[in-house]
């Protein structure tokens, strides 16, 4: 069986030597594979939460995407996608809204973590807390879900939010599966050696040091940042430790075991730190040069891009559109012209059938009363000295309902006759009709 | 100008007279008037926050469509239609989820009082409370703004929730409109005269209560059901009150004035509540019996409201769609090949300029710093003794933005080299260049 997987990416900032060793390397490299399906999305609806400027959307959207291509995404062989295209994702969303408890998206680690940042200020818990926020776990289970997606690679601080979806399933299947799995539960696909690389200061890179060398700089700048890597003040000649070196490390993720030995040598034999970010730069450049190129030439190009994401839009949809249709249906949401659907006979069935029971108590006396599925008292007998007269009622009940009422008048309790009541009646003498 | 009225129908349970009476014949009665045009729709997609019971959506949604169809609803002249067939709606509601502050949900009425209940429960304050429940009025007012209906006859336990879509539209608007309005913030429209009818018990006719009289329950059951209104025991001849009488008041929302009147004589005269009840029967019977018979015949026909139903989402969407492209455009989510459009010249174009300030402090010396729209510090000088030296550094910033930065490297104070600072270099290039 083909197993498919599914990648979000945020278009938000420009990726950085990082996120295409950690992220976007590894991840269009597995692309191979007959018994794999790659669907990778442009999750610009989540970049709305954080973005609130419209012409940086646009542009994040066109240098994600030119990225991507650039770095071998394979748009032929995988479904690559905008998820604003996909108006089914919204819509499975509402779906799992109403299914999914409060509770748990007040769990979320995210929005745990803006909760006690506010604690920490003295402001109320959910200052600057956007709704956006709170729900993105549920639309993030839309994204999922919405392609019946196996398995989801994500870092280690997403896996909550696929636990989280693996709930939704769960409960939107138990409510209107009757034993039919109709959500895939998705799998979490955590590499534990992602490579995370130093920054120019020898820290993770990461956008919130500000240390990051941006993936496609042009060659000039990137050489300049990458001469402006922190190293420490050793001379040349001087025998230089490769363990925490920022340069060797970055090095290290670019080179062969071979290469990477090189460098361990020339380090120990004291390269001067010019030569070895010259080294670096060269490295790296040899290996961006290509997809800069194309990356370069796709940015300029917005047409053809559009058209890529339109075309994966079309074979995403050919999958989200069918399937939303059958969720709809399982919900309730359909084309008035589909007979009926009878509740199947499992314990839902029994769930729309009132229960009348005769009995006897401890008085010796016999009675009968009749009950909603859910217990809901709609009528109780008052005592019968005879076990066949309460049977008699209850026969009458099952044969006429509703008209039944009257005769039997001086042997109920208070009552009132509501909806339920006429209801479960008209309900009873069905069923009986059917025995 | 024509004004837009927006009515939403909730498909679950059966109407009841004090349904038809309070909400439906005033509503399909006020659809006269060519300044008016009415939008009607079923909203099964808040429907499933309560109910989990797909045949009795699809069935609610048969029933309801056909009660209303039935009461006079002009299906050529409104708009009415599903709101799960606008798959606008969801999208619409996703925009707005990310410019709702989380606490303006915290403080929704049908929220709160869902947690006050768990209070009082001992329970946790969220304990089966959904997301849906809680997003309720997101999609309420993507409802309502994605057909810029202007006015919502609503309920006033709703007014507050029309308050949250105007806060909503407020909010799209400034962040997004440039002074435009792209969302018409909505008005409440609130009867202060709504029919209510006491039910069977004399308490008001409510579903909660279990005392209603379902509106199209066949002739006998009406009359079966009517005979059971709760009265007096006052005998036939002796005078009676109409004040406070359920029978009078039901009589008299289905009267004339006239006809109220001569039963008022007749209640003063000493009517037998069975000939009031018979009466009443009567005149509500000939109301609603030529309804009945179409609402019998829709009912058994579910073709012919679908196919009127799919006809409103046709219309419906002849409006939601381009408009909603409108609006997504708007918040950045655009067709690739559109230009980049420039950020209009508000304060918006401000927040994104750097700001470099020369400035002279008490010490007598002189200072430039550099610094994000938002005021984040990302370039401090040492003193300059002269302001004249100062200003040659601001100048070379400005012209050569970070090939500046080498030279200037003694005059500044320790930095970081983050894309945030060659970022803001490049923007100040680039406005100086057009000075």
């Amino acid at each position: 069986m083909t197993t498919r997987f599914l990648t979000g990416i945020t278009p938000s900032g420009i990726p950085h030597l990082g996120n295409y060793a950690g992220a976007i390397r590894p991840s269009v490299r597995s692309q191979s594979g007959s018994d794999v399906d790659n669907f990778y999305f442009l999750a610009d609806l989540h970049s709305l939460i954080k973005s609130q400027n419209p012409a940086q959307t646009q542009q994040s959207t066109l240098e994600i995407a030119a990225t991507w291509i650039a770095c071998g995404l394979d748009t032929d062989k995988a479904t690559f996608y905008r998820q604003s295209d996909i108006p089914e994702i919204p819509q499975l969303s509402w779906l799992l809204t109403c299914v999914t408890g409060k509770g748990l998206l007040n769990r979320a680690h995210a929005y745990k973590a803006a909760v006690d940042k506010n604690a920490e200020a003295g402001l109320d818990p959910d200052a600057d807390v956007t709704a956006g926020l709170f729900m993105y776990p549920v639309l993030m289970a839309a994204d999922i879900m919405m392609f019946k997606a196996h398995k989801v690679p994500v870092g280690r601080d997403q896996v909550q939010h696929i636990e989280m979806a693996r709930d939704m399933a769960a409960s939107f299947n138990h409510i209107y599966g009757h034993g039919q799995e109709l959500l895939v539960p998705p799998e979490a696909v955590v590499d534990e050696h992602v490579a995370t690389l130093p920054g120019l200061d020898g820290r993770k890179m990461s956008k919130s040091y500000g240390n990051t060398i941006p993936l496609f700089t042009p060659r000039e700048q990137l050489r300049k940042l990458i001469m402006g890597i922190a190293t420490d003040s050793r001379m040349p000649g001087e025998p230089k430790e490769s363990e925490g070196s920022a340069i060797f490390q970055i090095y290290q993720a670019f080179a062969t075991e071979q290469e990477t030995a090189s460098m361990q040598q020339a380090f120990e034999a004291g390269i001067a730190w010019g030569d070895a970010k010259q080294q670096l730069f060269e490295h790296i450049d040899a290996e961006l040069s290509p997809m800069r190129a194309v990356f370069d030439e796709l940015v300029a190009d917005p047409a053809k891009i559009e058209t890529i994401l339109l075309q994966g839009a079309e074979k995403a949809r050919a999958v989200a559109t069918p399937y939303l249709a059958e969720l709809k249906k399982a919900v309730g949401l359909r084309d008035l012209r589909t007979a009926l659907i009878a509740v199947p006979a499992t314990d839902k069935a029994a769930d729309s059938v009132p229960q009348i029971k005769q009995y006897r108590e401890s008085d010796g006396q016999f009675y009968f009363k009749l009950a909603t599925a859910k217990g809901e008292l709609l009528l109780q007998s008052k005592a019968y000295a005879s076990g066949r007269d309460a049977g008699a009622a209850v026969k009458s009940l099952k044969l006429d309902g509703v008209q039944a009422l009257d005769a039997l008048q001086a042997q109920l309790q208070a009552y009132e006759r509501t909806p339920e009541l006429l209801q479960a009646l008209d309900a009873l003498v069905a069923t009986h009709a059917q025995d």
